[in-house]
């Protein structure tokens, strides 16, 4: 299962521009990890928001699509909670609930740095399934 | 104003990975647009939801900095209405309210392909002033 | 059609019990109001944000109940902007897009005073038809 | 700490008037329970969202104030994953994060039946400290 994910994952452009890797993909979970690099960051030199807007969104579909199947993000909010600065950025996201056609997923994002994870940002978000 | 916008966002290596322009800044508003390109899609051949996310987040940022001064993406919350497909993203964030501290800011997302305009996502967000 | 709109109303025991109005209704467009009493604040005197909150995702549910049919809210978000005191709530809510499905709708609540209306929550969600 | 939280909650009219019980309150967490009666539905039979709202925005905010003392909901964003019918709403919040002037909580509203729990609301949200 992990295997078709990183499948899917490689045939998003967008993905493989910013680096994302997807590292767990089961029932109702999922993964994703980013290297920080220097092109990622904002004028203040930290991680950009739209990175780790990206990296929500993503995941929580990666999660979502474990249990529903082909799907697309309909819509999700995000709370930064603390600037991102570190060497690596991890996304994990679970299902809440879910239906036939959409599901409830959260995700936490973390930095990992020198002094282990600390959370970055927070969403919540609803992904549809393609039919 | 809007020259010292540009100056901004060209300090932002994220948006100059992803060719993101500020094409109109003034009090209350601003409109960022990117030209799509194959690097920035996911695999359906959309635009990726990350890049709608990114250039949202970013465009309540401005439109908030045109009243506040500097400041960040505290949270917001996107719909992803349609999938984009076309040439040019069209940004546009107005402020609803705002106080010493803080603002709420949405932000409508438009592709521009051969019909013209059309809305791909909305967005409404709190952005707080960095003191 | 409003007539028809105040008829759903009426049958919301909820929406009976806090006294909300539908004062328009058409394609696309809802506006309810509610008369502001003791019995709707919190421990500092303002309209709880409970009664915000549930006019606002009344209201969203009117728009797309224009376009829809039956339908309920899936979620939404909502930015409290202001305190509110004052004599009356209104809230208007526009469907910014539709399919057959779901529509996305945005919500104003004003609070109507002695000074006029003024802002105090902007609300940005989902309604899902009921099949 | 329980006791000087039910105060509080005794003193908005709102509360009294939909019955919240405060049933938990510590650092960073607190629950609100509400029996579910007619007046609290909406047209459908189930209760209306506007309640599971109410109690979202007000155990975030109790959670919240665990923390930061007097505060108020700034914004939040809630999913409604399934119809809530049963003999009891409750709800449990969390701090995920927070600084000296505002904390992001989460709240998962259960709806209490024959069944047991079942999860019927997911909230995130930003509450702010009053200064």
């Amino acid at each position: 299962m992990l295997d078709y994910g990183k499948q899917i994952l490689s045939e998003q452009p967008f993905s493989v521009l910013l680096g994302a890797e997807l590292t767990a993909f089961d029932e109702g979970h999922a993964e994703l990890s980013l290297a920080i690099r220097d092109e990622l960051t904002q004028n203040y030199g930290f991680v950009h928001g739209g990175v780790l807007s990206y990296l929500a969104d993503n995941c929580i579909t990666f999660s979502a699509a474990s249990v529903l199947g082909k799907c697309v993000t309909s819509e999700y909010k995000i709370n930064y909670v603390r600037p991102a600065l570190g060497k690596t950025l991890i996304a994990r996201s679970t299902v809440l609930s879910f239906g036939k056609r959409q599901a409830t997923c959260e995700c936490k994002v973390y930095v990992l740095g020198e002094q282990g994870e600390k959370l970055v940002a927070v969403a919540l978000g609803t992904i549809s399934k393609i039919e």
